[in-house]
């Protein structure tokens, strides 16, 4: 029968207690089809960090390579200095994968609680790209530490690189209720600003029935706050795609529910799927974690393997699982593994 | 009797609009104190552009320097290409006469509307470099417009251009409610990241009483979504401070509400108010515009050249005006002069 070589990467904190569900609810969608699920552990994050000082290594990155695709929790803590892991591991992964798509849904499920009043109907798309921009990294400063430092961050943007994301976002708008909105600043940022127009306004030629819309990353703010309904798909750099996707996770429900995947949409390198949050460490080995983020993030790794029915069916158990917590404080009150066996039933339809 | 000179930038669309009216109101609030205001009109913005082809001479630059501060509308129509009045104009006249604080106050007022559900006690304020960072139009393109482009954004820090700003900060942190948060990306811009925080640790060290606290921007996003009563003062490079901006004027009330002061403390050129909002070329000519936004800026302004009671002033007879238009369909229907009239009343007492 065939076989799914999931790469594991538990992570720390909570990253320990979301991943065991989130794989329970991937082997429970792929029974159906007879898939089965081998799994590979990797000791990575703040643990494996403080032990070795080791964040990822060339092994590490040949062992992940040969898996169909990776299921990441969460990394970090507050002992490790800022910036080792996340350019270390997280963005060594999405660079060195060429993770060029950074995938972020948002939707308000029924019975979903958003801080905003009127949120309205909010079932938009983030395509974030994911080796460019301001994070590839390029950077320094000089006379360090002294009174006359000098630090640069150098956003790269190549296009290639555009195209190859800015398409990709054309296709999910196609599939979908064909609007794309560029979120940019090129009136200030005009070099990179206009290298973003010009693909869109290009590729947009390819795609005639989809309506192509702009907003700078400040307006895009105000959109969120006030009018969230009126996305689709949102098309946007490394650094913006950061913000706005954090603000869409605010007000489409909450980090907890969050999930994205890292696409490498040509297959050359396997995709890596996480929950946006992080590792949590206050509330961590308390059970106390909302695992569906990573479920979520699971179903968008079974949409990505082309197991499309197994995922609508994790989403539809995320969406019933949703709705029922608002009418149940006992519900709403489950643990971690609680949350894991009622979306794993759902899953199994038992 | 002393004279105020003040350069007036009115704009485009509604500019031309808004400003009268914050002129209205700066002269009621300095009436009972017996200074006088001298305008002298500077014809800057699409229009003169369209004309001429002049976005902001050094002849410009030398007569706006003789005034005691600048009062701007908003610039810009559709017919301009992108950057050319934002780096040519605004941009120009900031990074000209070092204006390197951009100070943005987010306080909701009683009987105005958030669009967040349970917005809190809003008050803080935002400081913004407003010299540094991405802005500096450090960029370029290479083999521009075809298949290999490659285009870049440098963002630039220096510890001279953070450590004046953040010093700013704690001092406005002094006398408010002594709590400052710093909003970066130092896990993965790491150099300017560093930088940043280094200096806020240095100068905070000298604030023994101010709370210090850090947030991610993206952190930040989902903190003015959920929970903005947290912060009092915002510390934050000139990109991320406009985006965090424009999210804070969202949730507290309104883009129609949100003034802004770019700032030379030390005094060596003039320093500029205006408001948030753009030119809005479809509601410009009907008397629809809210000058609200500018007459809070006139308010910022008052404040910086030391007039704090008529600043008051200004200030009372807004958040009257506001809480009165809640309990009014009347009030809430009037048009920019009406809420002229009503503010200039208010500020003389009437
Ligand atoms: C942890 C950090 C490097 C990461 C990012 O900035 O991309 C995170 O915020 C995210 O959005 O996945
Ligand atoms: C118009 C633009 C250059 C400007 C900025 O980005 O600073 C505006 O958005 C603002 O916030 O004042």
């Amino acid at each position: 029968s065939p076989v799914l070589k999931l790469a594991v990467i538990e992570g720390d904190g909570i990253g320990k207690e979301v991943v065991p569900q989130g794989l329970r609810a991937l082997r429970a969608a792929l029974e159906p089809i007879g898939v089965t699920v081998e799994t590979t552990d990797f000791d990575l994050g703040a643990g494996r960090w403080h032990r070795t000082g080791e964040t990822l290594t060339d092994e590490d990155m040949e062992r992940l390579a040969e898996h169909d695709a990776i299921l990441l929790g969460a990394v970090g803590d507050p002992e490790v200095p800022s910036g080792v892991l996340e350019r270390g591991l997280l963005l060594k992964l999405r660079f060195g994968f060429d993770h060029y798509v950074n995938l972020r849904p948002t939707k308000l499920m029924p019975g979903v609680a958003s801080p905003l009043k009127d949120p309205g109907d909010m079932d938009f798309l983030v395509v974030r790209e994911g080796t460019e921009g301001p994070y590839v990294g390029n950077g320094g400063s000089m006379r360090t530490g002294t009174d006359l430092e000098v630090a640069t961050e150098v956003s790269l943007n190549t296009a290639v690189g555009v195209e190859r994301v800015v398409r990709y976002a054309f296709e999910q708008a196609e599939a979908r209720r064909k609007k794309l909105t560029l979120v940019h600043k090129h009136n200030v940022l005009v070099h990179a600003g206009h290298l973003w127009r010009r693909i869109v306004e290009e590729v947009g030629a390819e795609h005639p029935d989809v309506a192509v819309d702009y907003a700078h990353v400040d307006a895009a703010m105000i959109y969120l706050a006030t009018d969230p309904g009126r996305f689709d798909v949102i098309v946007t750099d490394n650094l913006f795609g950061d913000i706005v996707t954090d603000l869409a996770a605010a007000v489409g429900g909450g980090i907890g529910l969050a999930a994205s995947g890292n696409l490498n949409p040509s297959g050359a390198y396997p995709s890596m799927f996480e929950p946006v949050h992080g590792s949590a460490p206050d509330i961590a080995g308390q059970n106390l974690a909302d695992p569906t983020a990573t479920v979520l993030s699971v179903a968008l790794l079974l949409d990505h393997l082309g197991h499309v029915e197994p995922a609508a069916a994790v989403r539809a158990a995320v969406e019933s699982d949703l709705a029922a917590r608002t009418d149940s404080e006992e519900l709403a009150r489950r643990g971690t593994t609680q949350i894991g066996d009622a979306l794993v039933a759902a899953i199994s339809g038992r």
